[in-house]
């Protein structure tokens, strides 16, 4: 049983860069391909650093595939100025994404601006930003993807906190134009998330145009929290989360995409990277596939 | 209008006295009584180390009223030896809140057992234990109060982390002897909260025994959360918190009890404690009943 799921397991394993943030990209291409991962998730800042193309051509030369781009968002601004140049932004990460060959743009929301205490005016103002998005995404082969943050960074970083909310956002398009993030991190606590997976692969709408779900993306839920809570994601299998429940679940609701690995936490970066994917792809068969 | 607010307003305030922590109890009694605060939330380790019978004399001779009781709960364990442990400190605490003349005993619910990924396990467990504790709960007077914590505590602190999943344990019992408690830190994020607030006060269920509210309880949300995430609550205004929506909400769904102020934070222990007082009933004052 072990010995057949585990080349099925490689080839849906995606690996998020950040999980590895010690490798640069030429380490991340050799060092996927010489563990025979399939997928790379990437993020804008080292891609633009390396140069847009020259990161499409390195990762295609080592036969990998772009799984997502992470991130664009931030559409919450009131100020017109800012909220102008947070649309030119996403529109250019747009464009990076359809340069990788990726279908996917990760987003993130934003939180409240300075001093507001307004959610449901900071979430009009993300589904307004979807709307003026949506044309030049699809022009550009790439689906937007919102994706809901824990309810942690809800001030400051993302207003948009459960698969619910993120639903209620992306249906307001058509499924292949705005779609969702599954995080396990993220939702891991949420009593009603099997049923939103459910309804994000159209389960309750009956028979829309297939699943919801950009995006299926795997970090474990370890305490205690770092200051700033924002690195301290668990290794697969190290946490509360019970990620094959997950798994199971996104694949009921019609899911057979990439299954990325997305872990922000020092203490992988401060080891090999080689290593550190080795175990990721170990603990991968055992919690999630197997 | 600000003067004739004032009276009201701290014929409704609590203080919780963890917000106030450099406080003894005396001191508390003390403060309170100067500075015309009606009410205190007490927590058990306090009480239990200057003696129960002394603090109740000591609240009632000042004049003070006790509005809550923190905390029982920590229902979770698997182990049948520690459950019934459990279960005997919940009666003690009522015993406690009995003495001490309050009718509230906040419960929080406990998290993941080492080990366990297993949420509904954990919850159903929950609800077991309140069954078990609500006829001796009857007997001393006393309401168990189910409080929902933020979803970042829920694997180790309490997998009850929204006031839905609060109210669906909450409602398999009679309103006079199980209810919830809505503390803005913990719920402010939830876009569904206003309907479960609603819920609450027995809008859905159409006439049930008054409000499901037991106990209401501010702090605001501030940023960045410090290591561990227990202490950085925020000062009535500092954060993202619209209180008085809060306030006109459970108003709306029939509760007219107290209005506890529950900070943990270190700069405020830092403090001389009646000057954190005055500062709590001017925020009070602007922020949530003006």
């Amino acid at each position: 049983m072990t010995g057949s799921a585990a080349p099925a397991a490689l080839d849906r394993l995606s690996l998020n860069q950040e999980t590895v943030r010690q490798w640069s990209l030429p380490d991340l291409a050799n060092g996927c391909a010489r563990a025979g991962v399939r997928g790379v998730g990437l993020w804008r800042a080292p891609v633009r650093e390396y140069g847009v193309a020259a990161a499409a051509r390195l990762v295609r030369d080592a036969g990998l595939r772009v799984t997502s781009l992470c991130r664009g968002g931030f559409f919450t601004a009131v100020d017109p100025g800012e909220r102008a140049a947070a649309l030119d932004d996403n529109r250019a990460a747009l464009d990076e994404a359809a340069a990788l060959g990726t279908g996917t743009l990760v987003l993130v929301s934003g939180g409240l601006p300075a001093g507001s205490r307004d959610l449901p005016g900071a979430r009009e103002r993300v589904a307004d930003a979807l709307a003026e998005l949506a044309p030049y995404a699809v022009e550009r082969g790439v689906r937007l993807a919102i994706e809901p943050l824990h309810p942690m960074y809800a001030a400051d970083r993302c207003v948009v906190s459960t698969l619910a909310q993120a639903l209620d956002l992306a249906e307001r398009f058509p499924a292949d134009q705005v779609g969702v993030v599954v995080d396990t991190y993220h939702l891991w606590w949420d009593d009603t998330v099997g049923r939103q997976i459910e309804r994000a692969g159209g389960g309750d709408a009956g028979g829309t145009a297939g699943t919801r779900i950009a995006a299926f993306q795997l970090a474990d839920w370890i305490t205690p929290l770092p200051e700033g809570a924002l690195l301290g994601r668990g290794q697969l299998g190290d946490g509360a989360v019970d990620l094959r429940w997950f798994r199971e679940r996104v694949e009921a609701a019609g899911y057979r995409g990439p299954i990325e690995v997305e872990i922000f936490n020092p203490a992988l970066w401060a080891r090999d990277g080689a290593e550190v994917l080795a175990e990721v792809v170990d603990r991968f068969r055992t919690h999630v596939v197997r």
